[in-house]
């Protein structure tokens, strides 16, 4: 698949739905609603379905949207590696033969649409419909550059993390022109929390447990933290990555209370540690900097586990 | 002054001192060992100084570099608006007649320097540095382009706040080609903290004060809090920033103590606050988004006189 194949698909399709995943973030929203808006500017029908109600904090991005009506003739999925997370009142679309186009930005993208365009070393799924546009000579607007430029930014750590490319700050350069409110954006974004978030942040902070010299953390969050300090599921976002903010810290595990015995392990690395071989050994996985399991147990049992284990980490480096 | 110009002066120069300005920062130092890299690479002799003992947090953008002994026969200002900026140490250079050559990026830049170049529209000094190299030709490499990245990056709060310009986003497409080390670099100058920072962040949120429907928050820093938490002078830098990440904050407010009846206020706005008029009614002054000023009198008293001010901001708007 190439941008010339995608372009001629997207010129003859119409009465298009475009979905975009299950929990969604910047980069699945900016990028169904960019498509949607530059199809409909095409003159065709248009909409984006999510599984879920749209979290607040994204609703600048599609202040414009309203659904239309149409007999649907096109599925289109945005930033979706894997059927799974469609999520479940989008779960008809899973059915094979559904999905007629798929473009994602995901090295794990599973190839169940009927065309698949994936470009894993872009650092967003914005990033590919930023240049599929521009190679499509499709004209922007401010709406349409805000879309796409949250989703870089959001997926990038605002350019700050290794998936950053020269691609997305040119990009990004291009989008600006388009008098996107950037840092108003960004403070939203990356910012602004609210007072829930910040008791959170206040409560795992007090709790944190540093081993072997500090160059490891572990942050527990359990059931009823989560329900005193009155934070949204959508708000979690991030907070694993708040061990490895601490000077000398390698590796940050978060311990969050699923069921009364069932815990999500969240691990973070920062340089050297493989996160996702650390994760295998509880049958989970990952990326080398972020991973994540499950560990069944009290509290205390999984704290076990998961100290002893990465005890052969740091000690065993030395023996 | 032109690119032209100065790049003469630089062809025709040797025996080259840098200044940069006193509690350094990335930008500052960044720019000053870029153009002294640039320098010596055309066979010239340059040092960098500065008032103070360099922060261990910048010593990634030198960490290739020896003072040389030389007779001084050219002296440039970098990132340096005003002789003050030069702290006690290099206060000699603040005689008239001492600065050849002055390049920075402040509007308020006081043209204290023989020649002066000033470009306020540029995100950073570092900005202006990599343009004129390239107007040069000159060859970058990975310690050049990662001094030049990193001043950029800091300035600009990693390209999230609004002096952020198109050229910014430009400069760090072409210098991540050089290999730096970008996500390593920003983890270290944005994520990273002290654990004496995530003990005060922990005590002053403790304390925040939430007024006015929670659209302002004020913020004490007590000497007692400061000496408790065993945090360095130059581990301040954003602090006054935390009440304006709180949702719904429009107004934050920070108050440090400096002596035991001296406070220090600093006032951060969101959107349509204007913090300089704020703290001009006490003798203070800005930028509209970031202002300060020095109260005295016993806390309770200071607050006092804050949130009366701040009345008449909030409450005044409905009557």
């Amino acid at each position: 698949m190439d941008f010339s194949k995608i372009s001629s698909f997207l010129e003859s399709c119409d009465n298009v739905t475009i979905l975009t995943h299950k929990a969604p973030d910047g980069d699945t929203l900016g990028a169904g609603f960019a498509l949607c808006r530059y199809l409909r500017s095409a003159g065709k029908k248009a909409n984006v379905l999510n599984s879920e109600e749209l979290p607040e904090r994204y609703s600048f991005l599609y202040s414009w949207y309203q659904p239309q009506q149409f007999e649907e003739q096109t599925v289109i999925a945005v930033d979706i590696a894997d059927l799974k997370l469609l999520g479940s009142k989008l779960s008809a679309y899973a059915e094979e033969g559904r999905i007629d186009l798929c473009i994602d930005h995901h090295v794990s993208n599973k190839y169940f649409a009927k065309l698949t365009y994936v470009n894993a070393s872009a650092s967003a799924a914005c990033q590919i419909i930023y240049e599929l546009l521009s190679y499509m000579g499709a004209q922007l607007d401010k709406e349409t550059a805000t879309c796409l430029y949250t989703g870089i930014a959001t997926d990038t750590g605002c350019f700050k993390f290794e998936n950053t490319t020269a691609a997305a700050h040119i990009a990004a350069a291009e989008l600006m022109k388009y008098h996107v409110e950037f840092a108003s954006i960004n403070r939203k974004m990356f910012d602004v929390k609210s007072r829930a978030r910040m008791n959170i942040e206040q409560m795992v902070t007090n709790e944190m447990e540093y081993l072997f010299d500090g160059r490891c953390a572990v942050m527990t969050l359990t059931s009823d933290m989560i329900e005193k300090s009155g934070i949204e599921p959508a708000e979690f976002e991030g907070l694993a990555s708040i061990p490895l903010q601490v000077e000398g810290v390698e590796m940050g595990i978060t311990i969050k209370q699923r069921h009364e015995k069932v815990f999500k392990l969240s691990v973070r690395t920062a340089e050297k540690i493989d996160a996702s071989a650390f994760c295998q050994k509880f049958g989970g996985g990952g990326h080398i900097r972020a991973a994540g399991c499950e560990l069944n147990g009290t509290l205390e049992e999984v704290r076990k586990l998961v100290e002893d284990s990465a005890a052969e980490l740091f000690e065993g480096e030395n023996s």
